[in-house]
């Protein structure tokens, strides 16, 4: 079994892929479970909506990194560890590099404090392979404005944040990814799905994951 | 200004020794502010209640420390600081110590750890005094359940725990005043009150706190 994460601003079209990978996966009679940070538990869901929604009290900087760890801490040991050591493999919408991305680059908090923090949460827990769907600011947010018109959505908390922030926040993405080579693929979310698929199927049976 | 923290087992008489020194405090025309951990702030009062209510989903080890300092960088950001820097004392129940006692000595985490994350969370703010309310176990028992049945109270997820966690923490209290001698005053919490008073007043006018 193996352990994908998958990261990029939202719009990316990270959700899409994952059913596409879910639908070969199923062809090939592996099973998957698919889950997502923050949240993928109840007490998870419960600090998510702590720390997304617009209404009630905001944390401040170090209290939303330290809630996300918390619900990492319980994802990873309630759920995770135990999927993988069955044998099945776990798709993760969002994990470490998004708290290093988006509390570290994005907000005031030092990388090495965020990747201290994340070795703590998930007792050293690393994916097999992180996907970077990698979209321009501006894209993203053209396409969350569109899939909010679509679907009455509005955007969270942290989609609220200045298109300053999300430039700081993909750019940690790409200095990630570009740092360890060997764990990351990156995409570039622009292409059509059917090409991001075939070039993620590709990487993983390169990576001999698949 | 002074910032003072209060500890020990449940039941200890933290919050009659608090009264007792703020009405000296009264006294002497000194401003000061009375606050509790975990909570003291809006945010950090759900998360009490997440990691104290007994029914819902319990936090692992991890998330519950996790859950604690996320409350702790709120409390010390948002209230601690500023009231400090605008001259006014702090005179909190439970602190820091607490998540080495209760988090380290208690359950599965290592000391290290939970002594870098509370460096995190509070930014390095110490303490000018941590006072320890020390009482046996058995005691904090007794007085805990002679409490409830006066008031209905019922105990929380962390006073329902086991008589050998909470000896586990009254040891890490112990431990972590004599190896901070100078940082801690040890009270035997079975002294009468009026006692408890004199000997917190005579400490404070030794180190020069008061």
């Amino acid at each position: 079994m193996s352990f994908l994460v998958f990261e990029g601003l939202d719009g990316s079209g990270k959700s899409s892929l994952m059913v596409a990978l879910e639908q070969e996966l199923q062809n090939k009679n592996i099973s998957f479970y698919r889950t997502r940070e923050p949240g993928g538990t109840p007490l998870g869901d419960e600090i998510r909506n702590m720390i997304l929604r617009k209404e009630g009290p905001a944390p401040v900087s170090r209290a939303e990194l330290l809630l996300y760890e918390a619900s990492r801490a319980q994802h990873v040991e309630q759920i995770i560890r135990p999927k993988l050591a069955s044998g099945v493999w776990v798709l993760c919408d969002r994990f470490t590099a998004s708290s290093v991305a988006f509390q570290g680059g994005g907000r005031d908090i030092s990388e090495s404090d965020v990747v201290s923090l994340n070795n703590f949460a998930t007792g050293n827990l690393k994916p097999d392979l992180t996907i970077l769907l990698d979209l321009s600011v501006e894209e993203s947010r053209r396409r969350r404005q569109g899939r909010g018109a679509q679907n009455g959505e509005e955007e969270d908390r942290i989609e609220s944040e200045a298109d300053s922030f999300h430039e700081k926040v993909r750019l940690s993405f790409l200095k990630q990814a570009k740092a360890d080579s060997k764990g990351w693929l990156v995409l570039n979310a622009q292409e059509p799905p059917q090409v991001l698929f075939q070039q993620l199927v590709q990487a993983l049976h390169e990576r001999k994951i698949l």
